[in-house]
């Protein structure tokens, strides 16, 4: 029997359930695999004997996962000790024996693909046979040796309608406002990047553009704006979560040192929340600010139909190298040409992968680190293109999972 | 000459330039109307001569107009004066004279119905015979004298949808957890009663949803918590931003008395991060809150269809019943059933609109003000069907905007 097992693991992304559907429908209909099991909770669910066999998946749930967001087989964040001889690889090793798993997939961002890594760092030395491969899913953009990740499209193209959106209610009162808005992103800045495609022309909102690759100041950020009113009345500002000062210090932890609410703990607010509350004290206009929350990462009528068929397609390959004899390698992406959008699915070494981090480059930040540039807005186009197609139910998009 | 003015006022939606798209698309095809008038930023803007020429729109706006979200005429908060011999109303008439004006249009909820009243009050006493109406927009529902209220239906499609969505995001680990999602609505429910809509089974998350139409009680809250920790692990909550407290102070306000920032201001959370806290301190579990903020309001891509279509309705019903003769009244919803959904156009006497407030009755809100029952839902059910299609331009939808 060559079983194959997959699991999926971090964060969830819009899309990681496509990359899910690939790999399984790829598996179920290669004559090399026999079942298709799929981990519950990932690597920490699995060591618990927590699995499901892919092939109870009724009709209904089939046909819906590729556009359910979430993760379908729950998700786990479990790291794998260093040290190699940890009694835990050798249990892992000998559940995938029971099951007879030739093939293992993991669907996940840095952490997973570290998991990936050490596996398969651990077969080497002891002679183990799995076909072993990381499956690419990340709405930060952060992966190194791919073109981009499964999951920042789809995120992208959210994060610039919201702010395209939001900027028209802003807009709507004859009396000088600020909106910030606050984007995921710890240290890449790729998807605040992405609010710059928000804009119909060239210096529409949002006016200003902050990523965590450049030190945030504050008394800089004040003068920006007043600058900016000499321009419009209604100023949109999207920053990234992660932004910090000259420090290092993360914005949002400014407040924190001193704001303590009721129960005695610190209030945690997001930097927006905090830059909020700095421009109300510095300027006497009108602020608010609105975090997008983890809408950027579950939201399906904003899907990039781009992003849901490669990230599909990641699986797939993934599948495809495995059967061909591969091992200890990630599904990327190269890509060949922006206008015609080609690209094309390539494998790179997983140890090169894990605990890498790829962040904006600096000649892609302009005006002193508040705007991106031209060359940034034809690297994010053609990831945001397509419109997906939900199933749906009663007017609302229906969604799989296990009850 | 017959001319035609139309204004926006009040709080931005996303279907609000629809009825404006209505009430000029009739207007324009009328005989009995020569010119089209917009005023900008509602009476406040008129009063300082803003407005604009209707026939000037390109085409391009025209046809996204529809489907853009904001306003696009820009919008006020202004009270006209109780007194009714205050100076402002003869000035108003006078310009409205200087543009011949025949026919005038308002858009808006209770405090533009307000306006509407008086104009009418105004000039049934001074003897002036413009036919002045009310089209009725607000994502609350809350106007007496209609099934419902254009902008509702998409926010309340938006409010299901991202709280289905944000429920899968929040399933995704094996370990109890609390999600709470504040809702718009200071005095009704009824957005965050959409929420039930989420449920794709009748026992699914949101396992908790609170209205501000009843007392909300922290003790309680935290009691309904652990009671659903027996049927679940993920907890998904549903508040609207106005509950209160059995004394009618808000529940956001609880946590204003003592967090104060690095400015010496107040730090003005929401209920729902407020709550986060209280979980956090009350429960062992992982919490997180979500505030929808203004994206309920102007996200394009979950429009319902049906509000869309009798947005525009609205105002298209308007301009046909002035030009009949009538004035002092708003256009209104009348439904006759609810499968198959049909509804009548119908006017209501304005003056028995303004300032009165249409809440959630209470033998809607069930299980000791933690749930909603059926009846809601069928009434909930036909107002959020049907797709839109908004204008797409190089992946993104595409608005219309004054520059």
């Amino acid at each position: 029997m060559n079983n194959c097992l997959i699991g999926q693991s971090g964060g969830p992304t819009a899309v990681i359930n496509a990359s899910l559907f690939g790999v399984m429908d790829e598996a179920m209909k290669s004559p090399q695999i026999d079942n298709v099991y799929g981990m519950l909770n990932g690597i920490e669910g699995f060591l618990e004997d927590s699995y499901m066999d892919m092939s109870t998946l009724s009709d209904f749930d089939r046909a819906a996962l590729r556009t359910t967001p979430g993760a379908y087989l729950g998700s786990c964040r479990y790291k794998l000790p260093e040290a190699l001889d940890d009694p835990v690889y050798a249990k892992l090793f000998e559940k995938f024996k029971k099951l007879d798993i030739s093939y293992f997939f993991y669907i996940g961002g840095n952490d997973s693909m570290d998991t990936v890594s050490k596996l398969s760092r651990y077969q080497d030395v002891h002679g183990e046979k799995i076909h072993i491969v990381g499956i690419p899913k990340t709405i930060d953009n952060d992966l190194v040796l791919t073109d981009h990740t499964p999951g920042f499209g789809s995120a992208a193209k959210f994060v610039a309608s919201a702010v395209r959106e939001i900027t028209r209610d802003a807009c709507v009162y004859d009396r000088e406002s600020v909106t910030i808005i606050e984007i995921m992103g710890r240290h890449a800045g790729w998807l605040t990047a992405a609010s710059v495609l928000a804009r119909q022309e060239e210096d529409d909102n949002p006016v200003l553009i902050y990523l965590p690759e450049k030190n945030f100041d504050e008394d800089a950020f004040i003068k920006d704006l007043q600058t900016s009113f000499n321009r419009r009345k209604n100023l949109v500002v999207c920053v990234s979560e992660g932004i910090h000062d000259s420090d290092g210090l993360f914005v949002c932890e400014h407040s924190n040192d001193i704001a303590v609410d009721n129960f005695g703990h610190k209030i945690l607010t997001g930097c927006g929340k905090y830059l909020e509350n700095l421009v109300k004290s510095r300027l006497n206009v009108k602020v608010r600010s609105v975090e997008l929350n983890v809408t950027q990462r579950c939201t399906t009528e904003y899907l990039s139909n781009t992003d849901l068929s490669e990230a599909e397609g990641a699986g797939r390959f993934g599948v495809i190298k495995a059967i061909d004899g591969m091992s200890g390698f990630m599904s990327a992406f190269t890509r060949k040409s922006n206008r015609p959008y080609t690209m094309e699915y390539t494998t790179v070494d997983v140890n090169e992968v894990c605990n890498m981090e790829k962040t904006v480059p600096d000649e892609w930040i302009t005006d002193n680190g508040t705007n991106v540039s031209k060359a940034l807005i034809e690297y994010l186009m053609p990831l945001i293109q397509g419109k997906a197609t939900p199933l749906v139910k009663d007017g609302l998009n229906y969604f799989a999972y296990r009850k």
